[in-house]
């Protein structure tokens, strides 16, 4: 596998929301900051959409306020959008990835490398999202599940896409299995402002970014009963904790769970107004019903999708995670919101490494 | 050294102001709760403050709108305040503790456990305010400092003294180096909505505490800059990572600092408004000098007067320290506020292991 060193000729980024959107924008951006050769091709599903967003040089729906750079293209049409793509993002929700790229699979360049940008365990499966596309690429292609494991790559880290948008200084972690791989794909997404690390701990940069929306969930609902800092700062620490137990069982690496993909994602998450997650556990915890919480948000609140998985996926591989149980126990109904809190700060006395 | 296993007869806080003033309500409260009979005394420098505060069962100066419990006793008399206290907690900011706590050695009791509550360094000799304790107890007592030193604890977490005062649910840490005697000091302020774990890793411990103070100011320049949550993420997870390699090399552990007194503490005092150190960053990052922030503030931001010992500890141990580097430049005027983040957020694409 050896890529251009002179990195990706095409870059297409699959899906138009927010993320996918601004992570474009650092593409063109970074690409003319090196002033490199690069197509860097935006798809989005709605035909309409992406003609008004080409006009306009916006996407006022996800991303409001913020000019897109005149380099960046626009496409409706997969087999044209991914032809000759040796780099394609994948910025598609978690629960919607295997049938949306599973549409895409045989446009796929064959020595192309996959980039996830979404943060989630496919609930049914219990699959990581380059879990799946390896499978879903593999079912469409020539190549092996394994092959396309060497080629799928996660890019995560303390990312609030409007904060990106707006080119406030950002880091974040590309990992893959390879180095090179993912020194590849760092060097092409490095902005003025965007600031991309390598890690080659796939497992463990995916699991802090997927359960990192669970803790979210938790730290919201403490939000929205009107914990103070006190609390919540207690809730991240012991919410990093128990995804690390889990990253660890997986074969991920403790030092990325400690670094900017896992507790960075983490504080950037819980701290912030504008993160989906957080805002859906305030609105749990003041009160509404997870129906109303759903209706009054226009975009997913992926924790809530993957935190039975998650759940799932700790109890196979024998992994206690109180945090998670008592949000599945929330969601499910079967523990009222305003008892989350005290059943998280208990009043037995332990040492703090047995509890942690 | 055989603590009585019914837990303290009487404690003695020695300092009243808002930690001080908190934490002595908490013992008084956890006192009630466990149906313990046990005498809680605040020391405080000043008889008339003394006398007003037991008057009106508030400390208005410190800890504004409080009720302070009916059972919790004043003073400010030494010798009758620590007469008989086998628990004496230290709540005396850290560059004071060595003048105050000498002028107190002598009426301390032979068979007393010291509780440190402040944090930070002593500048000029570098020390942990566990060590300063036990320097100067032996300097004016029978017991040599290694005797000392084994009765010495200190409390960390995150633990913002207002929200306590609220009652608001927080938990914390204990440590001394004999998990017996962080076990009986942590019994004894175990109240409704305080939660203290143990540990017995003292180093690790206060380090994660009087670090934090700095990395606070840090995140509160970033703060004070307009950066996003983003850019400050990442400075406290990279501040909590420098943070760990100083502990690790003084003899601390991993644990501590992915724990409660350790990111907790962090993630708490960043997060909140009522920090000292996180206000102090934010005007000295809004463009006010060293002095003008200084005077701005009623209370000491310890985080100022300990980094130079801390960046001093680091060098001495190799230990490289870089956002510890940049806010003493800052403060030593050396480099203007508006370069640290560029600084901190520089463009080496590198593999985040080797940079963390």
């Amino acid at each position: 596998m050896t890529p251009d060193p002179n990195g990706p000729r095409k870059v297409t980024v699959l899906g138009a929301g927010s993320w996918g959107t601004t992570f474009a924008k650092v593409l063109a951006d970074a690409a003319a900051d090196a002033g490199a050769q690069r197509t860097v091709c935006l798809w989005g599903r709605d035909p309409e959409s992406m003609q008004r967003i080409a006009r306009e040089h916006r996407n006022d729906r996800y991303v409001p306020e913020i000019e897109l750079p005149e380099t960046l293209e626009y496409s409706s049409d997969l087999r044209s959008a991914l032809a000759g793509a040796d780099l394609v993002v994948a910025a598609i929700p978690a629960q919607s990835l295997r049938a949306q790229l599973g549409a895409a699979a045989s446009y796929v360049e064959p020595e192309a490398v996959i980039l996830s940008l979404a943060k989630g365990l496919e609930s049914g499966t219990g699959l990581r999202m380059t879990q799946v596309i390896a499978q879903v690429l593999a079912e469409h292609t020539q190549r092996t599940a394994e092959e396309w494991a060497r080629r799928a790559c996660v890019l995560s880290g303390p990312n609030l896409a409007m904060e990106i948008a707006r080119e406030e200084p950002t880091a974040s972690v590309v990992a893959a299995t390879d180095h090179d791989t993912a020194a590849w794909v760092a060097r092409c997404c490095a902005a003025p402002y965007f600031r991309p690390y390598t890690n080659t701990d796939v497992i463990g940069t995916e699991i802090g970014g997927l359960v990192k929306n669970v803790i979210a969930l938790c730290v919201g609902i403490c939000d929205g009963r009107g914990y103070g800092d006190n609390s919540k700062a207690s809730v991240m620490t012991r919410g990093l904790a128990e995804t690390t137990r889990l990253a660890l069982a997986l074969g991920g690496d403790l030092t990325t769970l400690s670094g900017l993909s896992g507790m960075g994602d983490l504080v950037a998450t819980c701290s912030s107004s504008l993160s989906r997650n957080h805002t859906a556990g305030r609105l749990l915890g003041a009160g509404l019903s997870l129906e109303q919480v759903q209706d009054a948000m226009t975009q997913t609140a992926e924790g809530i999708k993957s935190a039975p998985a998650v759940l799932a996926l700790a109890r196979h591989h024998g992994v206690d995670m109180p945090i998670t149980e008592a949000v599945v126990s929330v969601l499910r109904n079967d523990v009222p919101v305003h008892e989350l809190a005290p059943r998280l700060l208990g009043r037995d006395l332990k040492s703090e490494g047995n509890s942690a």
